[in-house]
């Protein structure tokens, strides 16, 4: 049996899909098929809570159409979980964002581990997700590169970049690190050869792949939300 | 490619084997193959701090073992996630237990869960690996259903007294519930079914399909443990 | 010098209007002018999270009229704080809505209280709310008087069920209680009067009032959001 | 109807009390008259326990005259909120100090936020309460300025000193400020300005502005404390 | 060397230096000498925070005084710790209450302990030591007796009802218990053994014993607390 | 009467036996005899997990013929409190590691303290025990000298590596420091003086006198651990 996962990118363009795609392309399974999409209206990018809330509509009617599509989950991919709660009172298939996954594996490969996301502007929506989450505790520091998500195509500055704030972040006592934008494409592999060649072998977490991953695990397992957490509503 | 996982289950018999490859069935996937060892020394059951102890031995030689086996990945598969921090010193591939991957996933699917778990005896170790993994705040309660590992076979009974526990705990708070012993075999899907029938439509985690779930996640991505966490060590 | 206040009741018509006017009368100040508007979109009620998202636009809309129209603050009357968090990114003035100010009057007057609110479905916002805002360590319990808020019109039924979650949070540890809903008005103070009766001096916090006082205090201060925790955004 | 609120500034000196009025001018409200009395006996000022508690015996004396004297509430004008627990045995109207209402209102603005006293002897105290006030997650740190309280007249030396803090603060992680001293008069305007001029638009919490003026919503909502945290006490 | 320990019973009467001195037996030691004191001035008995300020002058005098007095450290022999944070900014010799000792000693037996103490009126306080002594997250709950202290003399009565709160308590998840009141006298191996005769080996903490075993082994030690906590005030 | 203490220093070799028996000289009481043991197998030193578990065997045998050869108590005299665990579950008496008694202590004596080991690779395991033992937050850092045990000797040299770690520790925060090896032996005094040569009087709490100080503490007054947390198992 085939799964299909319906993969939402929760901006108005195209410009992450390819990109996406590729770098997902180590979960490639017989068993899973991945249908990326952007949404037609919504955000450029989300790089605060309006533009967070600017995907909502579309991102909820995505959510509702998948069961009729006959999807096995939803996969938002970005790392504000936006409106994640909200589709999961709307639909039975699990739904996850890209946050939770990410940090939840970086809590199982590691104790203490530092977000580095894209900008000043969002890092009190991590300490918020964080709060809410349960894992606070477990998150040293939420750094940034000072990078507009537009800006990240530049990947060898990226990968500097990011060295610089893992660096940072160990120093700190960080023991593997989070990356906060799921903007952040075709780097990791690069950032954790760059960590290794300087003697840090941490884990280095991919927000979106975690994210299928995990969708993939659940889906699997015929696992979904809770109803207590999330009461059934219908639009 | 096909990745080969190590399944280990740490009693000295072959008891569960058969009956925790038929729990892994709905994990099944082309890209992976599941191999399940049970150990040829260590305890009958685990039940406490000292049998999970004597299980270390045999474990610390199953993991060593498994990279020249051309292991990607090794599932220690008991809740007390016996000598996992010590296996993860020694090897490079990743090692999770059961309990870990069962948290998370819960927390990744509801607000707060309980654990239910076989005795009382066990109650303070798993206090302890909530303490330790840093999601007690997410735990209402650990409770037990006064059992034996060696008396679990009798599944319409276990049933009846997880769904009695489930119901407390629901009582209590908890939005969903982890079974806590990876003996709890070929239930979930009728306690799942038996709490739907009374109108609770809450997540079942099942640790050992969470457990090897989380391993193939993890190994998809390429990911394993914290070297800063778990400093290589060569016996 | 007269400050306006600009209170919002976000659902889409006026049931609430005049009596949450009757509620905020012993607020009334010389200094300040109460202006309470209901929205003319959005939800009936709000009862869970996708009614709470259903209220944002017209909130947003209402939120950046407000600047314009003069206003010197914003007072949001929901508990759920819906779109507080993205209004505050977009105006100047400050905002509250009423979980918060309510939680902290709480925490300003006994050590560990209960929320009682309308139904179970709402329950697992207010635990969000109350990791998000750092003060989950002192709320005892979420409980419910199970009625809808369309039905909370009976007074006398609403001031009895309330009792009765009243003593059985009490009995939990629980110092003083949070009414978890600001469609509970016009019972605080008989509430309030049966707990006297029975031997229970306790705070009764009404949470219409505490926003609407809260929002008085940071106007006379001054005092408004963080730029930091909520980046100023022109829509 | 005019509610009288009796201001202490627990000292055996009037030093404070003119500028203190002062101070308190932007609350002025034709609801309210604030009378600011110093005390007869008692420390000079308070920089550790010792002189905390020196001031007791007048404190307790203040309060309960109050309820003869026809005050509605009582605000104590020390960081240190010295004797509020007892006095709140003593008598059934509102009791405040000033550290509670300001970490309060800063939790209102912000997420996280540090307290800037003046001397490291002091720190400890604050820590204490930022711990017993179950708030202590949220506050980044407790900076000093290393100056008495009787050196806090040069407001322009103040000012930069706080400014500095603020600096290391903000570098931190807060998101807001309070000022840990109820001697600090006079500069918060001053202070937040200088930041604004430097780009850091975050709020400057008052404590005796605060303090006044959660007395000021406390005695509006005729909320007093639990009687169950504080049980009454006649001496 | 014989060291010489301050023991004092912040009473203004002598009933209880006998019982006392009784229950200290078993700590003799030919290296230290126990002299136990009450007050001349001061409360009956301490069951309220103003009870508990009433006995800081004494025992202000007697701290300074045991300096002079050739002391090696002070044991202020009740639950609520009175003065002793005031105290230890007199003197360099150790003190300590019976509280923290005794809950410190509990963390070191079992994960999870109650506190029983006499009257719901004091448990407020036993919160707020709790909290700020970091080890709030390991009492599982704060229970009473509904006893006066001065009605404790009744011993079969007073394990009985004793008796009944462990059962409470150890059914709420506690694995211990401290005894919250240095009153409770005689009966520490009645109930110890009650609880055994009904299968419940668990510790039964007895804060007088603990507070002087504590300062006996800071006193061995050379140990006493920091200056930077407490900073060093001459009256 | 006198009781006899087995301490066991869980190394393979006598090089501690001579100088921890030194250490303990001022802990000499005439009620205790202080029986001081090498395992004859087992680890060199403990440096890591792997390390810690070899040592478990030769502890194990050590707890069940502490019982047969009459001893009131055992010391477990290593900071990684290896198998304290599991000998809790095989004997009666009281047995003790060395992190818990210090780290406890040292709670007793300030707010916040860092902790001081010997290497980067046993940090997370102290960041484990802190967990279990609910203390965490107290915890300002656990720094490191960067030395290995086995080059701990030379004492002038560890002096002046544990003096920087401290400085930078109460830049931090930290109000007293926690020696974090059980090697870290006859440096106490000296690292004491240094620091209040400097200005800083701090407790410096050494772990070996701490442990066995606490064991006292425990036979003297009858305590022992809880069988609910450590169930009694016989092998």
């Amino acid at each position: 049996m085939v799964h299909r996962l319906k993969i939402i990118i929760p901006i108005n363009n195209d410009s992450l899909n390819e990109i996406t795609a590729k770098e997902l392309l180590p979960l490639e399974s017989r068993d899973f098929e991945l249908d990326i999409h952007n949404l037609t209206s919504g955000p450029n990018f989300i790089e605060n809570r309006f533009s967070d809330y600017i995907a909502h509509p579309a991102l909820i009617d995505a959510a509702t159409a998948a069961e009729e599509e006959g999807y096995s989950g939803i996969f938002v991919d970005c790392f504000t979980d936006p409106a994640v709660d909200i589709m999961r009172e709307m639909v039975d298939m699990p739904v996850v964002g890209a946050f939770l996954p990410a940090v939840l594996t970086a809590s199982s490969l590691c104790q203490r581990y530092s977000i580095i996301t894209v900008l000043p502007e969002v890092v009190p929506i991590y300490e918020q997700l964080s709060r809410e989450s349960g894992i606070r505790g477990s998150v040293v520091s939420i750094r940034n590169i000072g990078t507009h998500v537009a800006d990240l195509g530049d990947s060898e500055n990226l990968v500097e970049n990011l060295f610089t704030q893992c660096l940072a972040a160990v120093e700190e006592g960080a023991q593997g690190v989070v990356l906060g934008c799921t903007g952040m494409l075709g780097v990791t592999d690069f950032l954790r050869q760059r960590l290794l060649d300087n003697g840090f072998s941490i884990p280095v977490i991919n927000p979106t792949k975690c994210g299928v991953a995990m969708l993939m695990a659940l889906v699997r397992q015929g696992l979904t939300h809770s109803r207590i957490t999330y009461p059934r509503h219908s639009p």
